[in-house]
Parts: C-alpha cells; structure tokens; sequence
C-alpha cells in the first residue's frame, strides 16, 4: 500500500496554469463526505462539476448547513460558462442557492428530475435558475468545453456521470455511481459507454470513493423488494417505512407491497411528499389511482390496511418519526404491535439518534425492522468489486479518486493501481489541492485555501471558528456574569456586583460566594488606583475563574462587564 | 414477537413486599448501556449488584459521568449487606467511589482481578474499600443472602457471575458475559455450574442483553491471533495497536506478537500502562523480560523493531491515538507507511470520532487496520447462538433480560421464549421498574423514580436538566448579554446600555443595532413609569429576542441586566 503518494499534498498557492492544460480543484467533497464542488479549468474558463453541502458534526454547534468554500472562484465569476449537476441529492445540489446569490443567471445542466428537484428547492430562496435539462447519451458544447453524459445507476433516479473534452485531454466525473446489474427502472450504469471512452483515452478518471473500502458488489436494489413484501403480508396491524426522501425506487418498492397487500398508503413528511409528487409528475414513481390518503383519512383505516411511508430514518430530531418514538406525533401514536422499518443505512455520526429512534419505538412496544435484522437496504455506492469494472473499463491514465474520507480515496487509489494504473499516476487531493494535467499527466501543484462557509439561520460565513469555539466552551460549562458599575475618576465601584450564571448549576447557591469575593477583589483594584475599566474587569475574571477552577474543577466563560458612570 | 408484554410498564409506586418475596429494581443499567446496578431485596435487607457508570451523550453537554440514582436506597443504606462486583468495567465499577461517599465501610465482594482494578480506582478518590476476594466455585453467605460464584468468560479476565440463593427463590444474574469455548487463559463460562444450578431450579435468570439481536456465535478471542500475528510480521514501519486498556487477553496476544517478531513494546496511555502493571502483577498477562520499553527507548529503536500498544481505541480527543492523528503527540509523529490497528469495536456515538481518528492517521500516510477491514475483533458478549445455550442449561421459571437498551432486552426476551419459558415469565422493566418474585412468579408491581445523575467536575448532582437545557442553547446559539444601570426612583437609564455577544457571530458589526434599539426601548419604559428592574429586563429580552430572530433566525440566549443604582 506504500506505493501510492501519501501525505496531504502541497501548501503553497498554484504556478500559473501552462497553456494547453487543465486544472481541476475541488472546493468541497474531497477529504470529507459531502459539499462535493469540482472546478475545473481550461484556457482561463471554467466548469463547475455539482454544488452540494453538508451537514455539520458535533463540534459545529448551531451550524445548519456547511458550503463549499467559492472564495478561490470569487473574483472569476464572469469566467464561469456553467455548472453540471450529477443528481439531485443535496450533498450536490444543496449550494446552488448561495452559489446563484454570486452568479443569478448561471447555466446550469442537470437531468429532468435533479432539475426539478433543484427549481423546487430555489423556489423556496425564491429563485428562478436558468436550468437546461440535459439527458445521458447526449453531447454538449459548455462554453470551452465539450460535454458527455452517461447515464448512472445510484439511489436516485436520472443520476448521470459527465466527460469533460478539452485540447488538454478527457476527463470523466463518476458522480455518485453503482452498478446495479437488475436496475429497478431498467437504466443501466452505461458501462459500454465508458468502454468506449475508455477506447479513445480517458486522462483523468474522478471516481466515486464512497464504498472503496467494501469489498464485493452492492446487492440489486430489486432484492429488497421480496423482504419489504414478506414485512407487509405478516405485519396485521400498522406498518411504517422510513426511508431517504429522494429515494423513489425504494418507495416504489414500499408502495408495490401495499399494493399487492391492500393497503393504502400514506407519505409522512414535507420532503417526502414534495419529492414523491415531482417523481410521480415525471413518471419516474407509479402511484395507482386511489392508492394514496392523507393522515386524517389514514388514522380512520382499520390498522391492516394503512401504510405510512415517512421521513426521519436518520433519527432528525424533528422528524415525524422522532416525534413518534417520543410519544409526540399528533396524529400517529405507536402501539403495541405496530412494525416500523428503517429501509435506510445510518450516515456516519447519526448512530446515536438512529438508536434512539430505535430504542423510543420498542419501549413503546413496535416491532422495528432495520438494516442490522433483515436486509431492508442497500448502498448507492459502488463496492470494491464494482469500482474494478469501472477501471477496466475507461483504462484511465491518471486516477484522482473523489467523494471520501481520505481513509476512502486511499483505498479507491489501491483499488486502480490494482487494475494497472502506475501509482505515481493516482492523485489523491483533498479540498483545494490544485491537480494540473499537462502533457497526459496529472500532478498536484499547489493549493488554494478552503474553509468551512457555515449557514446558520439566514446568513452565510459570519458564524465562523471563533463563535464556534465560544459555542464550544458555553455548551460544555456555560457562562458566569459579573457586572459592576464603576466611577472611572476614581475606580470605586458604585454599584454591588451583580452576579448571574446559565449552563453552570442547578443549585441557586452555587454563586453565593462570588460576589463578597468580588467586592474584595474591587477594593483591591480600587486600593492600586486602577481606574481603567479593561484592567479591572481582567482582574475580576482571573479571581473569579481562578476560584470556579479550585472549587468545582469546571471551567464556565467568565463575562465581566465594568460599567464606567 | 407481540407475545411478550410490552409498555414501559407500572407508573405508581410499588406495594409493600410480601413476606417471603424477593424484590429487584435496577438503579441504572436497563434500557440503556452502562451505569450498571441492581438492588436485590430480601426480608428488609439489600443486596447489591454492581454500580458502574454510564458515559454522557451529545445532549448532556459537559457532563464527565452519569451515575445510578441512589435515592432509593438512601434511606436504607444501613440496610445493606453487600455489594458484589461482577467484573472491573467502569460500567460496572466506575460509580463505586460515590456510594462509598454515602457507606465508607460496604462490604464489596469481587474477585481478584477486579478488586485490583477497584483498589486502584478508590486510591485516586483517597478512599480505602472493604473488598473481599471471592472467586468461582465459592459460596458464601453475606447478610440476609445466600450466594455462589461462577466464572464467566468476557472481555476482561476474573470475571463472575452470581447466584443469589433466598428461601423466596434462586436467582442467577450473568453479569456480562460470552461463551468462548476456547478462552485464551483457558478459564470457560461454567456452563456445567449454571446447568447443576438449573437441576436445582432457577426461579429468575437475569442475563445480558448486549447482542441479543446478533445472530450466530462470538469467533474465539484466539482467532485474533493470527491476524495481529501476520500484520505484524508483514509491517516493515512501527505498529501501534490500539485497544481496550483492561482487555489483558488482547493485549496478550499484540505481545506475544511482538515477541515472535522481535519488536520491543511500550505501553501508551494512563491506564493502559497502569492496568497491564495490575495484571503483570497478579499473573494474568505473561510479559518477557525485557520486552518493555518507555517512550523515550521506544524512538530510539529502529522503526521495525517496535511496537506500541495505546489507548484511544474510540477517538477520545485527549487520548494519544487522537493526538497522533492531529500531529500533536510529542513523542510519536505518524509516518507514512506506519501502521496502526485498532483492535476494538465502536462504542454507539463514538462513531464520529473513531473515524476522525482513522482520516487523521490515513491522511499523514498510515494504514490504518480496523474491525471494518481485518477481524481483529471480537465482541465481548454473548450473540443470540450462546444465549439460548445459556437458557437451555438454566431453564429458568422466570427471565428477566439486563445490560440493553429496549430493543436489546426484547431480543433477549424473545430468545428466551424460544427456548420454552413462558412468555409471560419475561419481565422487560427498565430502570426504577419493581419486580417482585412472589411464589415463584415474577412480575413488574411498581415503579420507584430513577434520573440521571451528572457528574461535572468535583461535584455530583448539582448539575441537572434545567443546567443542561441552558448549556444546550448556550452551546447552539451563544449569548447576547445587555447591561444597563437605571435609576429605580425614576426608571431612567444612568448609562448607556453594554451589549457583548460571545458564540453569536464572528462580525464585530453584528450587534451594532442593538444599542440604539435597547435605548429607545429604555426611553419607552421610563416614559411608561416602569421602574422595577425585572420588568425593565423583560422588556429589553423581548426587543432584542424579536429583532435576533427576525434578522437572523437564530435563537441566541438573551441575557439583560438591569442594575439598580
């Protein structure tokens, strides 16, 4: 495995471009799981591949979204000739709002249903983008570049991967990708496409790195079916599904089984119904007439012959599912011998939230199914095994894997130099790590800064690592005020220091000793003639943190405010 | 699966106990992992088993433990003949210090293992515990109770379980526990034993519920061997093997490794360095003669010569492993081509951060070997396989499944149902539920009340849900804080008002607004005759509260202090 370049790459800013080459950045997606932003460039204009966020982790607190960074393409706005979306999921979609707010009249190409899944979610920020729907076998001049769409098997229907033609050579963009051998709708990964690219020479291959720790095959989406029928046909009282939103084939599934059984079905969840709807507008999900009712008319159904499928497999603390597995759902109350399914897998960091779902619904006496007791799931990533296809098939000369961890792009980099690529040919470049492709060959030249742009509420990049931090430190100990109104003439305090503290004690004496202690120290600043307000508020924090340190080994923000009168 | 009764059952307090009749409630440790606690009472006398802690979640900011809830047995500690401690997991022992605080002189039974490691733990609360050495085969009475020990096979060696012998009936309780037929120190569960004790009848079995719902059979803790065994001899670098720092058999095995490869070995980690002495000493863990070295001889040696074993083995930010991932341990700088085994599961919520560890260490050039990619790993529990032998040799009237979460405690419910006991002899009750066996029955008749207990710092209980519930806003939305001085005889404001914002906003111009807003508030409420303190602060919260949320979204704490001069 030491054959592959390791380390994190470059750390000073890029040469500039050689003509005839392409530089390819990625802004967001690489090195993490989620935000997925590629950049690249060719001849001083650029194509932008997907525009995702993502979601923040614990010691992000209070964040609600987290972009890719836009300053390295901030000040080329007008060099821009468009932006390609692979699928609609909003690891890769969920940016373009903020991303409009710099450039509103962007081109943007995606598939029918990721464009209408994005013209849903900028109306919501009250935008109308300018969205050209493209279609897999298609070819396309953007700007300086020439364009190809191949379609892609994933966990969303009309998912597509791209080839990128320059004069500095081919590159092809994965997307995210499996390949499904029996998909559901028919639409295989175009794999004989890929062969036939591979024939005229890839020179870079971007590849999906998700599951390049997995070894084997993902199983056909279509296996799951039989054992969601088995859940339905047994299950005499009511029966939940919760699944990922945009996932239309897996709800085809659910609703194929009521179906069969005679049960109507109910969509639970705003994102859930607005998805299902576009899907069924499309004719990518087939809901027969009368199928569907609403939760008032589902709550007057005999319990056999209701179906809810639902939201919340994730364990979101606001979904309807949470809110039923605490006994806070107004219109479903679980009982003894509901069966909930989890037709999902847990993203990374959701473990404890999805347990907790799990541990609210049994104690409320359902019967949940999940991924760990029937196989009710299954990825939209590519294995192993499968990844080896790709790479048989396109024979790349150079390898920059994408989407991952760096744990998953290692991994993915082995799998290619397993399949012949030369291990100096594979480039493994997290965010802002700038790859330059010249003469046939890709090399890590630079790197441009990326931060994390945090979202919280309506404003974007004021909350940055300082708040974070400060959030950090009130979370775990809260806060102590000390305020004191000070005569700056001669450094007397004129008031009685109020004391207060939040998120430090339950006990309403815990503070009683803070304010004689105070008053002492007051008299001493008073006593050395300090008169500056900055200086005695400093020496009120040191006592005051000093004697919470001694006596309850916690450490709380101390806030001391000295009023000058 | 409805068979069973399900519910989080009683809400009232419990009746009286009827003579003869034996009574349990689990103080902590059913219906969630950890905390571990059990209080058997027979003829007004009480008999504990264990009194671990339970480590906090994302919601319980700062806290550092959680402990049982003592209360109901605080009015009767004088009543208490004995605490047996079935093994030396802090789940298991990790609260013992605070009940000593409350009964200095309990008698503690445990064996010899675990004693040790409870010795060493009381020394750093400067407390010296009664403790009595039992071992397996031994029978015993203490106070009211008559009691037998077996031993159990688990992740830590000396590990017992107890039968509980009184005229109401004979109880079995695992502690935790597996079936490895081929344990490494050759010491089986004593399936025989639990099958003699059935002969006799075991009217209430309580058994670990920790992978019920795991199908099949725990692979021997032996069969790891190999595989350490061959990353070590394959690996040309340094190796560092991280994994539980009381897992003495695991631990055993990376050094027998190491002495068949001829690597030197230091230990990495408080506890790991003080455990492995613990277990040197009293014979469980064979280490050669010089086969140890310190950090310091550790860097001199040559790279393939040595070895490592840490803790850190679940992201604990402060551990060595997590500083070695970030580049920050003083003495070992990860290179590429090191490679570092994590011999161990992921504790549910520690996902997160194990995986940072992983990106951390694979990002600066290691391979990183894990449960994910190699077996070297073996769970510490019995899987649904060993369960039902466990049941057939007991054959017990009535079962009562511990240590899980709900979903847990089903599982195990259902197992043994399978296996022939009545499913209206499985008594699922979570923490503070009562069940009483009268005449051989047992059932759930009350419930006493169980909280958390949060240990933050020196200090235990102080800390409770008003706190936590401040620290969680504190910690997603920071402060605004605004101080005033008002002249109470006129209500007119003598300053202008401070405002200071901590982990609101990285903008030094964010909060610009909020003084002149404040003021004009101040002149409205002094113009109103408004002179108390409180409604004057009540005012300022509520305009500041409305203006942050409508131009931001955010919900900050407002924190106004109107101080009275």
């Amino acid at each position: 495995m030491s054959s592959l370049p390791t380390g994190p790459g470059p750390t000073t800013p890029p040469p500039a471009l050689p003509e005839g080459a392409l530089r390819v950045v990625a802004l967001g997606g690489i090195g993490e799981v989620g935000r997925n932003m590629t950049v690249f460039e060719f001849d001083g204009r650029l194509l932008i591949v997907d525009c995702g966020v993502l979601f923040p982790e614990d010691d992000q607190p209070g964040v609600d979204l987290i972009l890719p960074d836009f300053r390295a393409i901030e000040d080329r706005l007008e060099d821009i000739d468009g932006l390609v979306l692979t699928h609609g999921h909003e690891d890769h979609i969920g940016a373009v709002p903020f991303l409009l707010r710099l450039v509103p009249d962007l081109k943007i190409y995606g598939s029918r249903f990721t464009n209408a899944l994005l013209a849903a979610k900028a109306k919501e920020h009250r935008q109308r983008p300018n969205l050209i729907e493209v279609r897999e076998g298609e070819r396309r001049k953007v700007g300086r570049f020439d364009l190809e769409f191949f379609a892609v098997n994933h966990s969303i229907p009309d998912a597509l991967a791209v080839a990128i033609r320059t004069p500095a050579g081919v590159v092809l963009h994965t997307g995210d990708i499996k390949l499904d051998q029996l998909p559901l709708d028919g639409r295989l990964t175009d794999l004989a496409g890929f062969s036939r690219l591979g024939d005229e020479g890839v020179d870079l291959f971007c590849v999906d790195s998700t599951n390049a720790e997995v070894p084997g095959f993902v199983m056909p989406e279509r296996d799951i079916g039989p054992v969601l029928d088995d859940v339905v046909r047994k299950v005499g009282q009511r029966v939940i599904v919760a699944c990922f939103a945009s996932h239309v084939h897996r709800v085809q599934q659910v609703l194929d089984a009521a179906v069969r059984h005679g049960r109507r079905v109910a969509f639970v969840g705003r994102s859930m119904v607005r998805n299902m709807g576009i899907a069924a507008d499309l004719g990518l999900l087939n809901v027969p007439d009368g199928l569907l009712v609403n939760l008032d008319q589902a709550s007057d159904l005999p319990e056999g012959k209701v179906l809810f499928v639902s939201t919340g497999s994730q364990g979101e603390p606001l979904s309807a599912l949470s809110r039923m597995a605490r006994g806070e759902h107004r219109q479903i109350s679980i009982r003894a011998g509901d069966t909930v399914v989890l037709a999902s897998s847990m993203i990374p960091g959701n473990e404890t939230a999805v347990f907790g779902v799990v541990n609210g619904l049994t104690r409320l006496g359902a019967n949940v199914v999940h991924q760990g007791n029937a196989k009710v799931h299954v990825s939209g990533h590519a294995s192993a095994g499968e990844l080896l296809y790709l790479y048989n098939a396109v024979r790349p000369s150079n390898v920059m894997p994408v989407h991952g961890e760096w744990k998953h792009l290692r991994a993915n980099g082995e799998l290619a130099v397993r399949t012949g690529v030369a291990p100096e040919n594979v480039v493994i470049a997290e965010d802002g790590v700038v790859v330059d492709l010249v003469d046939g060959k890709a090399t890590r030249t630079g790197r441009v800064e990326v931060g994390h742009v945090y979202v919280d509420g309506l404003s974007v990049g004021d909350v940055g690592e300082s708040t974070l931090s400060d959030r950090l430190v009130l979370g775990e100990g809260g806060f102590i005020a000390i305020t004191v109104a000070v005569d700056t003439s001669t450094g007397r305090a004129v008031t009685r220091p109020t004391v207060s503290g939040r998120g430090f004690s339950d006990d309403p004496k815990a503070l009683d000793a803070v304010v004689p202690m105070v008053e002492m120290e007051l008299a001493r600043t008073e006593a050395e003639g300090i008169t500056d307000t900055h200086r005695i508020a400093q020496a009120v924090r040191r006592v005051v943190g000093r004697w919470v340190a001694d006596t309850y080994r916690r450490r709380p923000m101390i806030v001391p405010t000295v009023i000058p009168v």
